[in-house]
Formats: structure tokens, C-alpha cells, sequence
């Protein structure tokens, strides 16, 4: 059976920027926390939305025709297909979720792709 | 195309206590705000987990076998076909997410079903 989990707890336990690691399982998707500074690249998601929560800090999430700005508490869901590139100032703690196997880089190819892992 | 979504604007749209409001949508899936306050009912979703992540307050979920207590910043997702009942001693805002069409009394017939509904 599940156990209650802990947000900050799971942000701890580790320290990458940019490698989501998953904490939960909500049927065929992945509740996952990140740590997130600075660049990311451009992908897309061809088969899948793919939700961020901003839990602290402030993302940019750079559009291919504008940037949308999250703090902490705000949302947004990325639509399939649609190309993105994340940025921040300093370092932010998002929650994602997504399908089960979405790579985070998407369909770039990058040193940036994480594996999966699970905290 | 989609927009960034404030959690706590969300929430000051409606002051109904037990009844989700959908904020956004991620593939066949919907996320939802609510207050929950005082007793909820016994029930199950016997075809799909439910994640709950609590925005402020606490929340105890109570299974058969055990009491789960929620702070802010936590989540549990109930399994499929778990009997459970929320319960709170004051205000408390989550966060839900859960397929779309999900009822928020699963198999339990009772005043507290909601319609759907978003804001």
C-alpha cells in the first residue's frame, strides 16, 4: 500500500537540475519532482500533455511565439506537440506529471536526457 | 492554446465545500480544486487511483485498516478500489487529479455527489 509522501522530503534526496525522479504512480502515469536552473532545450512531446506545478521559484517556460512566467502555486499544461523550452534564474522546484516512459528532452536528442529513477 | 493557472485564484472562484471544480485538463485526464471541510463519506473508485495533494491544511484520510494524516505539501494517491473517507477539522484546499468522469463519491450513492463543474 502507498504511503503519504512528502514534497520537500523527496526534493532532498537528491541534488541534479534538470532530472526528474519520480515519487508516485497515479494508474499509467508518473508523479514526478525536479530541480530546474537556468537552460533547458527545445523539445516536444508528440504523444502526451505534460503538467507542470511551480512549487518554488519562478519558471519560464519559453513558447515558440511568447514566455509564460509560473511562481510558485501556478500551473501549466504543455500541450501534445507543442514546443517548449524551460529557463529559470535561479534553481526552482516544479512537479510534473506525465504518461509512464516520457523522456524529458522529449524528441531532442541531448546530454540532457535523464534516465528514469524513482526517489 | 492553454494558460498559466493560479491555484489560489482558482480557489477563491467558488466556496462550496466536496465539490471539485476542474482547473485544466492533461491528455483523458482532469485536475481539480477543492475545499473540504468536516466529514466526507466512505467510498471507492474501483476503476482508477486518486491522487490528492493537499495546498493548505490538513487532511486525514482514513482507510479501513489505518488513519492517513495530510499536511500541506503532501500527497497520497488512493489506490483503485480502496475504501476510503476523508475527514477535517477545519478548511482544508487540495488538489485532485483523476481521469475524466471520475464521481467524487465513486460507488456510494449520497447527497454529497457533485456534478461536474469548471471554473
Amino acid at each position: 500500500m502507498n504511503d503519504v509522501i512528502n514534497l520537500a522530503q523527496k526534493l532532498s534526496l537528491f541534488d541534479e537540475r534538470w532530472s526528474p525522479k519520480t515519487i508516485a504512480r497515479l494508474n499509467d502515469y508518473e508523479i514526478k519532482v525536479a530541480k530546474l536552473e537556468g537552460d533547458f532545450i527545445w523539445h516536444a512531446h508528440d504523444d502526451t500533455d505534460e503538467l507542470f506545478i511551480v512549487l518554488q521559484g519562478q519558471l519560464t517556460i519559453q513558447l515558440r511565439d511568447r514566455d509564460l512566467m509560473l511562481s510558485e502555486g501556478e500551473l501549466f499544461v504543455v500541450p501534445r506537440g507543442v514546443e517548449h523550452c524551460p529557463h529559470t534564474d535561479g534553481e526552482v522546484k516544479v512537479l510534473l506529471i506525465e504518461p509512464v516512459g516520457v523522456v524529458n528532452t522529449g524528441d531532442a536528442e541531448s546530454s540532457l536526457t535523464a534516465s528514469p529513477e524513482t526517489v
